[in-house]
């Protein structure tokens, strides 16, 4: 059984970390999948997913330290040729990865106590971000 | 066909890399899938699946780098509000992502002759991480 | 429905960055899978693939940024035991993973407009490549 599932995640851009656990339960609750695969993609080449413990801290944690890997004041080629100042959003996006791959089992998500699946929108300002959620199983 | 096992391994922290490779054909044989993938995940925030060549010379490189990009003795607020002193391994969970998906081929994991799927815990104490094998295939 | 194929693909090595999207799109209607997702995955302990806007100047700032975060010319333990001087190569691949794996939605991989499958490889010398495209879904 495949099903899926497109997602619009409204973000402020600059690495916003947005919690898409409850989201990826609803779509594998959907798909009626018990046991398999859940990819959780980002559409697009400015954002990524992963997972995290999702608390207010730890999230500025890591915005500080995407920040000290690739600042939003660096210079880059790609700001300078294109003229749309999101060089950093790129390089952020393409380090960590487009999506995430998760277990399904007993037709849930399996994820720690402590665990979300998150976006990581890199870009450089708030827009709509597209993920794709697709199970695969039976 | 589905098929899953989750694993157990003692660790010793501190983006300990740990060799999953033998499980994960283990895990395979058992679910008699010939072609397909499997999606080796850490369940939890502190620990992450990746391949490397897996011999200690190039394990104390990564596990340096690490140090380099996300410090242990770094002040992060999410130890400083919860008291774990444990943002380190957040940090590089979320950077390096909780599992890998590879290719199943002939029934057996497709990897190259010196590449090994390897857990990394990045916690600050020795403990027993969970690692989940789900296999997609036929 | 699973199907597989190997590409190999010429490159420069110090993570040269290579567009994909093609042998994707081409293996996955080889597939016949309308829905379900696609593994891409580079064979070998010194290649990553992500996604990224594959335009050049971007691809400079991406190789600058590897080079920041993993010099070539920073000695390593890896390159010092074993004589190879790819240390930094291992470190760029186990940092950035394997592969990615990417829904398959209307018979095609699902990405954005400005959004490519790319291998990247770390290796410190023209190499052939490896790269296993397994598609699974119905």
């Amino acid at each position: 059984m495949v099903h899926g599932e497109e997602i619009r995640i409204p973000t402020q851009g600059f690495s916003d970390v947005c919690d898409l656990t409850a989201e990826v339960v609803r779509v594998i609750e959907a798909s009626k999948v018990q046991a398999g695969i859940v990819a959780v993609t980002a559409i697009g080449s400015t954002a990524s997913i992963t997972t995290i413990e999702h608390e207010p801290a730890l999230v500025e944690d890591l915005r500080d330290k995407l920040e000290e890997i690739a600042s939003r004041d660096e210079p880059t080629r790609h700001s300078q040729t294109w003229g749309d100042d999101n060089g950093f959003s790129h390089l952020r996006a393409s380090l960590m990865g487009p999506g995430v791959c998760l277990p399904v089992v007993g037709g849930r998500p399996l994820l720690g106590t402590w665990q979300q699946v998150v976006l990581v929108d890199h870009d450089n300002r708030p827009r709509e971000r597209r993920v794709y959620v697709q199970v695969v199983g039976e």
